[in-house]
């Protein structure tokens, strides 16, 4: 696994990208592509593909390219597990139920197996088949399925201890939805998506942007 | 505005996680911090949150630190607009909804001023107050009420189409949840927001993780 740990959060970061322009080309039908045509639609330059192919072995270029097959089963090889990822969602508010019924998790090979919340209200409720349990079975469920991601949509004050509850109980991962840096004591892998964060990139882009105009 | 150039996009994307420690410090009554003190609970160097603000005029450090008064005025400055941002949602699905309900947005300065969807039955229906209206109305809104942002919460199939059409149409940045790379004749910042890569990215770090023990 020497090559894996090299590998740059930048090259990481493209490795889902690249999955995206692999199904993009299957799906059309190609079956043969060079690293410069590939650069072409993906922006960016030919050696900066080959370079970044290099730490998974090279895809086999051969002659005219590389073969779409080899390249699209390569990266999902990389990417995603055989028997699929599974993950459960704690927060069954606004964002936590669109999350639950976004197709392109379960498409990408994201299985959404439980959803808790502390409502009562909410509780016994089904979303896209999926029960929404009491937060108090939380350690209950985990011990029971292998859970590899949490997903958490909740408010930012519970944020913290619900992440140490879920890492304790064993899952492998979080991907956080709360505008907050989570740090935990017990060390796993965290993703922030922090979407008001991004959209005030935006809002810079744009004010600097007619600015420079 | 020379300064404001030379910013990195890594610089940029940090600007909004400054915010919100600045903010954390001052509903906690702190008063002053050392670059070294914000450091620590930033996980950063404090030369390189001196080098960070540099860029900035350097907000005035004097003697034993930073007041955060300043930092967070001058923060608020740089990132938002006195006004508020105007946005409009395209798109009122899962996703779509859970936005304009989110908090958030309203909280950072960012205003939900209209929401479009081409399903009769959501025409006419109100979100958070603010009323979901038929896609043909697009250019007219954007014509009577100048608008920032749109979110794109959109199938694939129609986000490029519907991009083109309100970037056309004077919005000047757009927020796109679509799993594709947005290109545009009409250039204007786009943020793109891919939450299965980003899911995926989480998926490889856990495979790899688990390796590594």
């Amino acid at each position: 696994m020497q090559a894996k740990k090299r590998l740059s959060e930048a090259v990481m970061r493209r490795l889902p990208r690249y999955l995206r322009y692999f199904t993009e080309l299957k799906e059309n039908g190609i079956t043969k592509i060079s690293s410069s045509e590939l650069g072409e639609k993906m922006g960016m330059t030919a050696s900066q593909i080959r370079q970044d192919f290099s730490y998974f072995g090279g895809f086999g270029q051969q002659g005219y390219g590389y073969s779409v097959e080899v390249l699209y089963d390569s990266m999902k090889r990389i990417l995603l597990k055989e028997q699929g990822f599974t993950v459960i969602i704690i927060g069954a508010g606004n964002l936590g139920t669109a999350l639950a019924k976004y197709n392109n998790f379960h498409k990408r090979g994201f299985d959404i197996i439980g959803i808790f919340d502390i409502n009562p209200k909410l509780i016994g409720k089904t979303i896209n088949g999926t029960e929404i349990m009491s937060i108090d079975r939380l350690e209950d469920f985990i011990a029971q399925h292998e859970t590899d991601i949490a997903i958490l949509s909740l408010p930012r004050s519970e944020t913290k201890a619900i992440a140490a509850r879920v890492a304790n109980a064993g899952v492998k991962g979080l991907f956080n939805f709360s505008p907050m840096d989570l740090k935990l004591p017990h060390e796993i892998p965290i993703e922030n998506v922090h979407l008001s964060d991004s959209l005030m990139v935006l809002g810079y882009k744009i004010k600097n942007f007619q600015e420079e105009k």
